[in-house]
């Protein structure tokens, strides 16, 4: 209860209101707006702990749509509908007649008459995710404003080209309650100072987003943490964002740094978080190749691409370079799943006994996300966050009965 | 709560009991049977719109079967189960054992243990589609009766090769408020009278099942409408229907006329439905060719087809041939998604500016089907509507909790 | 309620818990507990049938994971799970991540932080399914002991290379039903003696799965039944397999017989299940070519397989050979769908006539599947079944409203 009430306080105090408001990029939304996310995240997750049902939809769709393959985020998404009482329906673009030349606008309000919630992954094409989301997040306040819906559905970014918010708010809960303490000083302030190193790693594997990594830059910079960012030349991310993560780290008297070496970033890190993508450039050159349908195009860049990571074998987290740490022991993190070098490939991102030291941490990471995504459906579906959990705790239904 | 009573007060005048009756094709139910269930497609939408919950299964299967593709009655179905307590389960017959011989009444059987309604879209083959709904009714009935189903599922057509009645359905319900009036006078009573002009329309695409078209004759002759199809020679619809159209006309004092000019059926029309179509006589061949797998013929079908659609590029819904409707301003009607010129297509059913102007009203036409197969599935698996959404009405859950 | 009570009853004497406990293999667990789980299906059934609610979670998901084609199994668990209150999730292999790299023991967890069951089908691969399903099973316990998940979901075995517990389970509940009295002995106790005909049946299809023949002979031995095992030379079962029921027709007082000629089996037989399947020596060859990718190999192994297959078309359950069997009245049983002769194929399992006089009785067969399911999941997840199924008796909620 203490706990619980705890959390309560901390939403009050932000004082934010995400009602009707998506977070298609956690930069487009307010330090106090992305706190009450993640403290609704938590009193939803201890209610779920306690066995108190969740529950606020006796009926109502949840939409989801996976323009790229997934399975934490899928089911995450589905967990997080489901334990507020949605069901989910798959659009899938292949069985539907969305090709069949509907716009957006109208898909958008088809599938939403008696939707509460839309979840979209849509990574592939550098330039269209996040704007496809815009799109559809635009036809649905028209939908609302026209009389055509009785309620406009929460939209959840669930990856875009651009940010992988349900990622990396998950992420960040579960550093605030790795470093929380007891001295009544909560996991967020704790976090002020600590430094995490998002670097590239190398992997076996070709064309992975570059969403994580900007979304952690973006996100992590603006609670005074120290963000070292570093990838070998050539595998710079989308330039906008880096400079949004710059402006954020002095707003909140962080910092964040850039360099090209894996052990000046891991030097003295709280945090280390060693994961694979594609240079940027890369990525633009892809997705024109894509709309070209232009396969030749896109195996060569593939076979560039390989042969330049090839050069990169050295990024890797390994026992050796974890000792550059603070006290050699800093928090390892990843996405999951994470290429292991002799478990999952030859040579990847990680070395064995690396990841399986922290493998249960990257669980416990990932556990966050189903309350991640049913706290932005919550926040942006209720007026008043403070007030709907409050019921749930003195409504007291079991979830599982008996 | 009026609105409501209104809704109810009509039910009850209907006197009609739909128990355990499908709705294959609107034309082997009364008159008075689809009155029911458009009223009780209103009542279940104003509960609704009033955040009253309509929960009226703690648990049960709806099935749904997709033999062709679908977003709109894909969701429409879904939301209308859901609406209901009841959870999708999809028959993918590519991943079942359907293929392994097992018979049309085995299936039906072993789907339905829990199952409390069975969604069917099978439109593709001429003569096959209704007949296989038929076939899976009668195994169901028998199912019930030989003690191997406790529960006889509602059965729904989600189209066929000869009625689209959720379709159809939504578009008359949508008509009742468009004409409503506020002098008392049923939306019902205001469309007696009222010309609709179903018409063929050029689209760039080919083999568009015939039933939207069918279905509206069959529908909308029944309400003392004066209808007039016009098509292009050629693009005749299956002539027993054709006929059911005309016998209902005379039994209601209404029209049914049949030429072959968009202009002439536009005269003076309160309302237009421009829409593609096959000729029956082309899916009929194509039937044949389907079974055969005979690829070749197949494709010399379907250019022939779309050379026979070429000829007829002038029959588009322009701003011109508006103006000939009843005072230039006839309500649009598309079961969506449309061929607009332009917009989705060069040129094809309809023009952007006539699409702009009525894209509304289209999306607020297709927001009537989630509750017309609420009402559908309510009406077969309950014996007394009526009661039944007093009940609802009575409990006054919440559909939205708080 | 005289009926409910003699379930609660039955449950109370096995005196046997399945808390937290899968049912891989019926042959792992007591006969206590099978006959617990018997009469908790029995115990659901009759409250789906008396319009009482058996929801016990307000929330939660199951996951169902289908390597094979299935209709009856998945229709059979998304009731199964519907019926407890739970959300179905398909893990899609093809649409996820999995391939992606990642270990069981992630997978298991990823999918799991929010779900109270996962169902498996994993049939193809003699050697594998049962150790994958045993390799989830640890990954979940490791998972809840080192607080990764929050409770550890029921492990539900739909069908593996080595036994299909829910059918065989479903296969002998329909037996106490069909052999029960009415002088107070129970169907189980009725069973005794009676003597069933488990026998290979011819089938033009090739690679038909071990798991039914195999988990029937396990299963039906170990309540005192006469089992008479039949197969043309060279279609033996996993021998291992065909020594534990040796061993448990001598423990319980039955018998098991191995014989080569179908008429043999049926002589004087109460129950025959005449059921094609691939030889164990066949299936071992195919994993290994499977393994390989080895096309040209697995289009050989099949030719021969299906050449060996039609040397023994005369495996046929026909009205002649039931003449055979006690009173010429044996029931016939099969999970279906049945390989009919001149329904499904030309020659086949069974005769039409002999199919169309048992037609309904397989069908009922086919109903206990899904209460058997249910059984499953609330023996695991509920420490206590006896008072969770007397509370939702007392609690009397109706399924159906009104």
């Amino acid at each position: 209860m203490k706990e619980f009430e705890h959390y309560i306080s901390n939403i009050k105090n932000t004082d934010a209101s995400l009602f009707q408001k998506d977070i298609l990029l956690t930069w487009e939304r307010s330090v106090e707006e992305l706190k009450a996310v993640l403290n609704i995240a938590d009193a939803l997750k201890y209610l779920h702990s306690n066995n108190i049902s969740t529950r606020l939809f006796e009926s109502g769709i949840a939409v989801s749509l996976f323009r790229d393959n997934s399975t934490r985020t899928r089911f995450s998404f589905a967990s997080a509908s489901n334990l507020l009482g949605l069901s989910v329906q798959d659009l899938d673009e292949g069985k539907s007649q969305i090709a069949h030349g509907e716009t957006v606008r109208e898909t958008a309000n088809m599938i939403s008459f008696l939707s509460e919630v839309i979840g979209i992954r849509d990574d592939m094409y550098l330039g269209a995710g996040n704007a496809f989301m815009s799109e559809v997040g635009e036809a649905l306040d028209l939908g609302k404003e026209e009389g055509v819906l009785n309620q406009r559905p929460a939209l959840v970014n669930l990856q875009s080209d651009m940010d992988h918010p349900t990622q990396t708010m998950a992420d960040f809960l579960h550093l605030t309650h790795h470093f929380s303490s007891s001295d009544g000083r909560s996991g967020i302030d704790n976090l002020r100072g600590k430094k995490i190193a998002m670097t590239w790693a190398y992997s076996p594997s070709y064309g992975k987003p570059l969403s994580v990594p900007q979304g952690v830059i973006a996100l992590m910079t603006r609670f005074g943490m120290e963000v070292s960012l570093a990838y070998p030349e050539g595998y710079e991310l989308i330039p906008e964002i880096m400079e949004t993560a710059g402006t954020f780290a002095e707003e909140s008297g962080g910092s964040f740094n850039v360099c090209n070496s894996m052990d000046e970033a891991f030097q003295n890190a709280d945090i280390v978080y060693p994961k694979s993508w594609a240079p940027y450039k890369v990525m633009e050159q892809r997705t024109k190749l894509l709309r070209k349908q232009d396969t030749q195009g896109l195996k060569e860049l593939e076979k560039r691409c390989l042969e330049q990571n090839a050069e990169h074998k050295d990024w890797e987290c390994t026992e050796q370079n974890m000792k550059l740490t603070k006290d050699g022991e800093a928090l390892y993190m990843h996405c999951l799943p994470a290429d292991i070098s002799s478990i999952s490939c030859d040579q990847g991102e990680v070395s064995a006994g690396v990841f399986e030291k922290y493998r249960t941490d990257t669980y416990v990471e990932a556990g966050y996300k189903p309350f991640i995504i049913a706290a932005m459906i919550l926040a942006n579906r209720f007026e008043n966050p403070v007030e709907t959990l409050e019921y749930l705790m003195r409504r007291n239904d079991k979830r599982i009965h008996i």
